[in-house]
């Protein structure tokens, strides 16, 4: 049994939290956080408190704060030689003190705490400095995810921006072109088989070999009639850019 | 039996060609194109001429050509009271002569020679101006889908325009994502569950509540950081410009 305290109170902690509850191998035996409201979704399963007071007793302290927060929340740690994770994509291992037995825990999905994680096949990305705290944090990993992968923390930070692009960034177009529908009284629901098609080709298909459309045609009719449509400039800039860049990467002419 | 000449061989006719030589209620009776290489790959099912010797016999002809081709194919067409389709998202009813039977069959899909689309659940965009031929019409999307939807020229263009965003664009950021992989020697693969994810949260949520990352909650920390990782200018920009648009949207600060 690997006995857990969990630093904080956000979506990755909550999801975190919801999947060990029904798991045998791991005990989240305390959650940690400021807000004494956000700690009240957990305080009905195991104890909570505030961070400087947490159970000194876990096997494994993770701290699933903002960024910011990591290094100050790891240096106020009640612990002594008890392994610190952190969960953050953009987060060098090294923002932990060099004494303290240290590692990354870093699960690669969006979370929203309105929908639960499947952590079956999200990739927990792990890093630590000493093999035996590395094996012991790849059993953690296991207990959530078949796909735990050594990441470097160069390696990490490229991982994290590449997420940035294949989620938030296409997660805001989908939001665009919502928009736009709706403006013209259209039903999203027409667009949901086209977004699904988009990610079950690139199973396939690599995204090179999938793009379509006007830029990658260098249809320059269909291009300026679509920047003609758009009312938002910034969508506009939006629509200019990414065409652009579609007709360099297949060589086209500009 | 609706008996359809398709004019075209580009991936839109391939589609539907391959689908209705399994489909009851359809005979495509001919189809037409310019390149006799391209019309090869229909030869073997059915019979094959160039454009301006088109059978005169069918209830439908359907042209499945670029933009730039319709209205000059249409008038060449050796037809009189026929019915004739094309099947752009951006090109108007009235690309058409007003004394043509005329009308549009838009599938709202992205669609590549190497991957079989599935029509049932793809939306058919129809229009035309007469009810009879509506009609007809819509008795030939049902034959592929059960989403055959009436849209205005009007709506058709703005329905185009956001499934550049919601298709092209996306898939082109998944390319700049896998770009960045690459470049670190990190597998593609990685990234898969939460492109899935992505996609399926957008069938629960709208993506305006499923929207996560640094840009969201404004940790301009976080964004530098990815602009100072990203080599390629062009990248730099969209990187950018969506994350401001993303700030503005949610009203963050700049």
């Amino acid at each position: 049994m690997i006995k857990v305290v969990l630093i904080g109170t956000g979506n990755v902690a909550l999801q975190l939290f919801h999947t060990w509850r029904s798991a045998k191998e791991v005990e989240v035996i305390q959650v940690a956080g400021r807000s004494p409201e956000k700690l009240r979704s957990f305080s009905s399963f195991t104890s909570t408190t505030s961070i400087n007071q947490v159970n000194p007793d876990a096997d494994i302290y993770i701290l699933a704060v903002s960024d910011d927060a990591v290094r100050e929340v790891a240096m106020q740690l009640p612990v002594n030689d008890k392994l610190i994770l952190h969960t953050a994509g953009n987060l060098p291992l090294d923002v932990f003190n060099k004494g303290q037995r240290s590692g990354v825990f870093y699960p690669l999905q969006t979370f929203s705490s309105s929908r639960r994680a499947n952590f079956s096949e999200i990739p927990i990305c792990i890093e630590s400095k000493h093999k035996a705290d590395l094996e012991q944090i790849r059993r953690l990993g296991l207990t959530l995810s078949e796909k735990v992968v050594e990441v470097s923390s160069d390696q990490r930070r490229y991982l994290h921006l590449a997420a940035v692009f294949a989620n938030n960034f296409t997660n805001h177009l989908l939001k665009i072109s919502q928009d736009i529908l709706v403006e013209k009284e259209l039903d999203f629901e027409l667009l949901r088989p086209l977004i699904r098609e988009t990610t079950s080709k690139v199973e396939e298909l690599s995204p090179g070999e999938a793009q379509t459309g006007p830029a990658r045609r260098s249809d320059t009719g269909t291009m300026d009639k679509h920047i003609d449509l758009l009312e938002n400039e910034l969508h506009k800039d939006i629509y200019r850019l990414i065409s652009k860049s579609i007709q360099i990467n297949y060589g086209n002419k500009l």
